[in-house]
């Protein structure tokens, strides 16, 4: 990808009605959108038709009477995109699995399976299970700590890149006449003992058709840009500002050359919450009536699960955000960082937190017209490679569409058609070589 | 179901080209069927038109340069059938997953979501995995030996169903106006604490269509059958003959009463290769030309793959069938106590015992007519509920569908459309009880 034709890639979240924790409550949400496989189709579909590079499926695995309600009742990532992949035909599929709670080579298998199922849509967003309360649904002891957790997953995308190495595309040769199905040559067993994982090979099914499927790294951390930069194709970050995502921007892409790769290697996607109004009073209300539906219980239990479910309820309501040392830092890390610098720089009470936590003020808000000037602005400022849209509200994702992407395409910073077959052909990434050849 | 409305229930294997192991190398063969999804859709389409129960995915977690070469380049099952949920209207979707080498907070949500995305048609076939090679791919010193597995395996299930008793069918409320997203009195925290695994629960997703998905049981050992008496709603077995498959339907059936169980709560299907000929000298040339394909290099490979890889160059082609002593029983237990008894009593070379065991003589074969007298025959004697027909050429299936459905909707024994609409429905069976209400 040379400056030239640089453009901007988009995917979109599906994980329920948008907007916030709440938005099942709003009159244009599909209230069990997160179990409601028709919802998820429309939307895939929808944004397959706005040219998205892909779609986006968040995971967790654990929840309390306290959860988010549209995480008690959602699909597995895998299997819905495995649905999906025999519905859409451009849209790449990418879906969130921990490696903290998974073996590698089933995973290698599901993600490689799907490539095939998709024709070379697969993606995979690697994170290591921020919730301690995993670990008491995989028989473990104790959720390992943060850089425990990055040192597995170093070494579980050494494994699984290995063994989606394990043939070689040619490697099927299936002469009827002679009888031989395969080149033995290039089958390869991969071996690895290590640490954490000692896995022989090979695995069971084929070099995929973007040779393996791409990884996209979901931590903010300095352990998870170190990973990102040794091993994924894309990051999905936030940032409260252009500023920030700018430095994070730089930061993470001249990590690069110390693991032999350019900065075309890997693709920076901040999400972005965006709501599409005629004027900012409609925004407002739009916001406003989305911010509505949020009780202050259900913002505090929002907040409590970045802080590993601590129970805020103790705390005066309209007093400073309350000193909480420690908690949480070994739970969503970059994000419980970033809300105690913010609560402490902005001098913000508790009952200010959690309601900002629930509903963020939209990053990118106003007419279709605004929205993507701001999209353009942060994408020729190298704040971000693209974005993944997660709506403000329920219909955030059909205003796009219908009215931004038009607008991007018209300044031509945003293709008219799919470039490639392949998720990696449409983000420009190169094919990764074998490493047995 | 009473006597009086009791049918044939029938499934079809899908897993590559039908015959054996070189059936790729067929003039009728899809030669690379295992990783091609136009073939598997098709083969899934022409199974629901002909009204089948069920189509059956197999798997494996090791393989090396001998082994069977459709299983060195195939799909995952739950990612396939997931594909195929969207494709297909009515006919369930059985696949295998090990209880040795898989969580079970992961596979309860992966078959669970199954069951959504398929509204109501999912089914889990329990194995606790036959090859040794298994632990090398999951970091593991040793694979767990035969009696072992299946006292995890007893345990597992306990988890899996525990966990989808989560949600109780009418759990989430979903009132816009008071916010109430669940009835917390409906929500269940296992809290499992055994020998094997410590799982708190409670699962991420609601109850299923079919309250939970159907749980096979493909293992024909003492403990196999006693863990399908226990758990399982249908057995996969296999059977040289008529009687054989008689004593093992009482066998397994009489167990039921010890778990508070009734005759119609455990199907037995066995696994039948079929072959459809104008007459018998057809039928004789359909399956000589299919044993042609195999070497008996490749057919030693087959054999040893069944005792554990176990190398059977080392012997003497045409001399009797080698002591091997213990090889084999940790491994396929009952298929190798088969064979080692089938060879000493019919006192086999191990040349004959090799080329039979890649292509095994069609259990049901003549014309359409007599196909479907035979499997009247079992059924209506007792030592079947249904079959799961493993066609013995590629185009069994299709000339099944055709012929042999029609002969047996006439005579009254099968149905003329589907009955339910679940994978359960179809197969007659009751739904569970939730085990917390």
């Amino acid at each position: 990808m040379t400056q030239q034709n640089r453009h901007i890639h988009l995917g979109t979240m599906i994980h329920g009605p948008a907007g916030n924790m709440a938005a099942w409550r709003h009159k244009d949400a599909v209230i069990d959108a997160s179990i409601n496989f028709k919802f998820v189709k429309e939307t895939a579909l929808l944004a397959e038709k706005g040219l998205f590079d892909f779609i986006f499926i968040a995971d967790g695995l654990y929840i309390n009477e306290k959860s988010i309600p549209h995480f008690l009742n959602r699909f597995e990532p895998l299997t819905v995109l495995s649905a999906l992949s025999s519905l859409t035909e451009n849209i790449g599929l990418v879906g969130t699995v921990s490696t903290s709670y998974s073996d590698p080579f089933t995973v290698a298998r599901q993600f490689a399976s799907l490539d095939h199922l998709s024709s070379g849509r697969a993606g995979w967003n690697v994170v290591t299970s921020p919730l301690e309360g995993s670990a008491l649904n995989y028989s473990r002891d104790k959720h390992p700590e943060h850089a425990l957790r990055y040192r597995i997953a170093k070494e579980y995308l050494d494994v699984i890149k290995g063994l989606w190495d394990s043939w070689e595309e040619d490697a099927f040769i299936r002469n009827r006449e002679t009888g031989v199905f395969f080149d033995a040559t290039k089958m390869h067993t991969l071996n690895h003992e290590g640490e954490f994982f000692k896995v022989k090979g090979p695995l069971n099914i084929g070099r995929t058709p973007q040779a393996r499927p791409i990884i996209f790294q979901a931590g903010a951390s300095d352990d998870g840009k170190s990973l990102a930069a040794n091993h994924a194709d894309a990051i999905f970050t936030m940032h409260q500002s252009q500023k920030a995502a700018q430095e994070f921007y730089k930061d993470v892409k001249s990590q690069l050359a110390a693991f032999n790769r350019t900065n075309n290697d890997l693709l920076i996607f901040p999400g972005v919450s965006v709501i599409i109004g005629e004027n900012a009073h409609d925004v407002e209300n739009q916001y406003q009536e989305m911010a509505r539906l949020v009780s202050i219980e259900d913002a505090l239990n929002y907040l409590g699960r970045y802080f590993d479910h601590h129970d805020f309820q103790q705390y005066p309501l309209d007093a400073p955000f309350p000193e909480i040392e420690d908690i949480g830092k070994n739970s969503f890390k970059s994000t419980t960082d970033e809300i105690k610098l913010q609560a402490k720089s902005r001098q913000l009470t508790l009952r200010q937190v959690a309601l900002e936590a629930a509903t963020p003020r939209p990053l990118f808000s106003g007419t279709a017209q605004e929205v993507a000037e701001e999209i353009i602005k942060w994408f020729d400022s190298y704040a971000a490679d693209g974005f993944i849209i997660q709506g403000g509200t329920p219909d955030t994702l059909d205003k796009f569409v219908e009215q931004v992407v038009p607008i991007l395409q018209k300044r031509g910073v945003y293709p008219t058609d799919y470039i490639g077959k392949t998720l990696r052909e449409n983000l420009g990434l190169s094919t990764p070589p074998n490493q047995f050849v």
